[in-house]
């Protein structure tokens, strides 16, 4: 089939998905858990399939890694979409209602987005997981996972629809694509996809953004930054901050760059290196830093790096506002956090840095939905529209008017014969 | 100044409008308003300027209209302005808090998206509107308006500045944009502007659309359906019809389609064609309205088309679905409004047209951010993500999660020493 087609009828299913009840929409996640439980041979042989594959085509051991689908691995799974059925339906809600004037009733109701097209590389883990979330708020999805997992991607693909579709929902409101080349026709399918999120890399992250007037919800860049403040408690410090960057370094609210305050630098920075080189961190530095603490030289390359590894880039700052001015600069709009025991200047950071997440006194790893408390995460936005920071299942809705008059018409209000009255309805439609 | 220079200028101006207080901007509001009335001579005679000179340059007859801004426009501005100070200040609202755990609050603050671009035709109370609408909201703003108003808008914009910055704003937090090749420059700046807001004609906003990574909020076309059910009321439906397509015609939510069911096409079709002729309304139609009423026949070309005009096209449907299949086919996503007896028909189309405005029972022509109560309108979006319909202030926010701690650490919850409590604070920020 040609890839326009399919997208075609996915939107199509799209609008009897978002009209789906709750219960329905239940019933076939649970459908989705039970089959993955009662399938895992199946799964874990075409995993195994997918493995050896790649092995003997030399992926890198991080993606062989993240390839992995096992019992473990099917067991999160459910897991999760055991906490999505916890979670009550998003879709539907009143969001407002008013009633404009007698008898005409405007109600603001959550549904869907519509079509989302999910492109992730490696983790299969992330098919199930996206398109679960798709389900409980109700939009068609298409998928399209990384050649490495092609197997195992077909068969989750092939478990989820038909589970689903023993359900009642149409079957064609989740669907796999194959090839490499449907990437580049999905980024141009603009009149049937509605938003898209990328998951992997931020390379793939920015090229997707860079090459579709499709809206792109998720992040490349996480560069984040802690700022120890002249006010900071210095062991308060040195604990977050050893936190922020080692506690896992591979992800995007871990720390790239430490901004440190001059008035406390001469002590901070020393303590700082001997915590940071115990955990192999390598240090480079301004040349304020190089001269407290023997370090490279940090080069203007350093604070635009998302290291994603044991290295760390510091700073010293003469002000807060300098601290503010270089997180805004050379920030993504990510995690960025203050160590400071002055609320004022805790909250003027908070106010004026421009971050989806800005912190104070705690470490820059809690960006993220589970620690948030949204049960379920979409990704995390460094957009500034729509949604931003860890995204919950909200992310994937937007609202219509419903508008339930008796033959009212605009004449009566624009020749003044009738007025209108916009009193809260406190209903729900 | 170069334009990127200017726009970096605007964006760190930004930061501070967004920490400014309610009093600081309303002050700001007040002082535009006095100076618009205290200075109305200065600006008359410049629009008067422009007037003349667009003139000699056959300026079409409508935009020449739209390019009036005389007392009665500036009187209509200051009583924008006194709306807007009527409403709360929709910045640093808690959406969200939650104590992830002992000690550790998670806020989810409103704030301001950044910096906007707006770019407008003709209209100068447009440069007003959207100025003050941004300042509300606390967004810096780009202003790029035609150069058939440059006289005009060059003074709205040096009162506002000047207004401003005797409140105390920073005086870059609003700037014009002077020629035609800014605008092009402008929607390449994507680390600058944060989003785009165009006013004008439709090919005019889809090549914004077109030609920029920025989000854009607004619409091209509106094409608006009425169905008319076989369960509806006869002559609510003509009264909705008429209005719906004779109200405005020149404006988005003006019908440009009539959807008639089969069962009461014969009776209808005579009935709503006498009330139209009336209204000089021309008729095009499928070959079954054709065998009702003489009309020339529609083409494939009509169903898509926005006429914004005396003209009106109609086609007979056999079922529910059908009608909903056409509007989710041709429709731009605007508004669309059934005419039924029936509920559980009228749901069932609320529930399935794939727009931001599904009405039952009255006209098109209340989709309206003024109609809906919002006091002030940012424009109508057929977008689908971030806001959409008719967007009011709410549409210029964004929020920001703020994590209060006192030391806290990832590695304590990984390592389990610690778990997360996610209580609901049901606090203020």
């Amino acid at each position: 089939m040609k890839m326009d087609e399919l997208a075609s009828q996915v939107k199509e299913a799209s609008l009897l998905l978002a009209a789906a009840g709750t219960e329905q929409k239940d019933k076939a996640l649970q459908l989705i858990a039970a089959s993955l439980l009662s399938r895992k041979e199946e799964i874990i042989s075409a995993n195994r399939a997918d493995l050896e594959r790649s092995r003997k085509e030399n992926l890198p051991a991080p993606l062989l890694k993240r390839l992995i689908f096992d019992e473990t691995k099917i067991v999160d799974v459910t897991e999760g979409i055991a906490s999505l059925l916890a979670l009550e339906d998003p879709v539907g809600k009143t969001l407002l209602s008013t009633e404009l004037d007698d008898g005409l009733e405007l109600y603001k109701v959550t549904c869907p987005i519509g079509v989302i097209g999910v492109i992730f590389e490696s983790r299969p883990d992330a098919l199930v997981q996206i398109a679960t979330l798709c389900l409980k708020s109700g939009n068609a999805v298409l998928l399209k996972g990384g050649a490495e997992a092609k197997e195992t991607n077909a068969i989750l693909a092939e478990i989820i629809i038909k589970a689903t579709t023993e359900a009642g929902l149409p079957a064609k409101w989740a669907a796999l694509l194959a090839t490499r080349a449907d990437v580049n026709e999905m980024l141009k399918m603009d009149k049937q996809i509605d938003l898209i999120i990328p998951r992997g890399s931020n390379e793939f992250v920015r090229y997707i953004m860079d090459n579709s007037n499709i809206p792109v919800m998720g992040h490349a860049d996480g560069i984040c930054h802690c700022y120890v403040d002249k006010e900071a408690d210095l062991a308060m410090a040195a604990k977050i901050v050893v936190d922020a960057k080692t506690q896992y370094v591979a992800v995007c609210n871990a720390t790239e760059t430490l901004l440190v305050h001059e008035k406390i630098a001469a002590e901070f920075l020393p303590v700082i290196k001997e915590a940071l080189v115990k955990k192999n961190v390598e240090l480079v530095g301004c040349s304020r830093t190089n001269t407290l603490i023997a370090v490279n030289l940090a080069t203007e390359e350093d604070w635009k790096s998302e290291y994603l590894d044991y290295k760390l880039a510091i700073k010293v700052v003469s002000t807060l506002e300098q601290a503010i001015n270089h997180i805004n600069t050379y920030g993504s709009g990510h995690t960025d956090s203050i160590i400071t025991g002055n609320e004022v200047r805790a909250r003027r950071f908070m106010d004026f840095v421009d971050a989806g997440n800005v912190f104070w006194n705690c470490s820059t790893r809690f960006s993220d939905g589970f620690r948030y408390g949204f049960g379920a995460e979409v990704g995390v936005s460094t957009g500034k529209l729509h949604a931003r920071g860890p995204v919950g299942l909200e992310g994937l809705l937007i609202y219509k008017y419903k508008l339930l008059g008796n033959g009212h018409v605009v004449e009566d209000y624009a020749n003044r014969s009738k007025t209108f009255k916009h009193r809260n309805l406190y209903k729900k439609y």
